[in-house]
């Protein structure tokens, strides 16, 4: 089970980190070790080609695992990445992101996880993710 | 010398990378492999504890590295980040980030570069960024 | 199907990749786009505490791609990693290592794939890998 | 001033890493958070092409990095790389390698480094490496 409800999670995103909040991305399942996202499409996202813009995709991918290490810490830790590595595979066609995110390892110090980005309806990843947070000693 | 002057480069952004241009960011110097940006600070670009949110560098590093490809191929070649690695390496402060950018290859179809950040004022290094682009055939 | 099998790819590292062989890894499945790979233990390949040293893990992670994209392009292309990026999970045991191998996206020019490495007979990840290679025109 | 000298890092791979040992790389120059390499060029280190092989490159540049984080730190403590990333820019010569590593962020648990490599002899860079350690509690 997740220490943090998606709920939970969209409100602090507007407390306290208003730049992630202003993408409105849609927290659509979280469980332990598990978030999986959605980014509704908006004009202002693309880039030429009509694609979303690539750092779209990495803040997307980032909130994703920051969840995801929420969802296992709980909401009182301060978590923040250490590093992030993102593979761009295919051109995202301009509709919704869906981001599916999983820990893949929880150590006492470091989270570390991979993230999987698809346009909405199509199978064909878009982009790969892996990213790194420190955890703060509990 | 470069094959776009931070004029065109900004106004290239304004026409087509609109998230980017939403950043405001400014583009100091721009020579054949190498520039500088400069992001101006902003009371919403910040994440509990006053600092800059990391999708920001992120997007500022992807930026100043797609200016150093430009500087290098001219503007109208269409490029486009196949991966970028971050490094966060110490909290920003609440100030204007500072962007280096430089190639380290050029080649016929990838260019690589490295991108290093800083809090304006500060020596110390808050992140560091490789990144490669494709380049289309020409 | 792969166009390649793990013989002709084992022949191919004794003949051209001698460091690559001299590890001995067995090519224990070869599909298109997938590979797995066993690295056979040996004393000589731990470092302090009795764990598989990393750039082993590293030189079978190149490996294992290497022959996931030869098995869908074939034994004739020449291709080259470009970019490698590895998080170490967990500490491997003094025990064989699994490679498992698979295509996130081959394209014109560049194939992008990821490893996931496992100590024999453990189901927690203990290190994974994106990995790309340039693939010469055709 | 470095807390390890050339001669003591040599003898500890020698005890305690075989595998790297085995590449009989020598240290050339270690100074508090830099290291100087000199990898001498072997027969069995190439691959088609006549070139340094690839996992030749990583198992060097994780060295030049423990090299640097065990100068900050000292001999007594065990670190472990969490993360690698590489970028390989350019066919190494048939030539000695040199790895020149640098510390980019001490911190009480994370070390982060920049390694360059190249060819003996020529100032283009064959690869760039970052990477990642994690140093025990002291």
């Amino acid at each position: 089970m997740s220490r943090i409800s998606p709920e939970e999670f969209e409100a602090l995103l507007r407390e306290s980190v208003p730049f992630a909040a202003g993408m409105d991305a849609k927290c659509v399942e979280l469980s332990d070790g598990k978030a999986v996202f959605r980014l509704p499409f908006r004009d202002d996202f693309t880039r030429p080609g009509g694609t979303v813009s690539g750092p779209l995709l990495m803040a997307l991918a980032d909130l994703a695992m920051f969840a995801v290490v929420l969802s296992a810490v709980g909401k009182v830790e301060m978590a923040v990445t250490t590093n992030l590595n993102i593979n761009f595979l295919r051109k995202p066609a301009p509709v919704d992101v869906i981001a599916v995110a999983r820990m893949l390892k929880l150590g006492k110090r470091l989270a570390v996880g991979e993230v999987e980005l698809f346009s909405d309806g199509d199978p064909d990843m878009v982009a790969h993710v892996t990213a790194t947070y420190s955890i703060p000693p509990r």
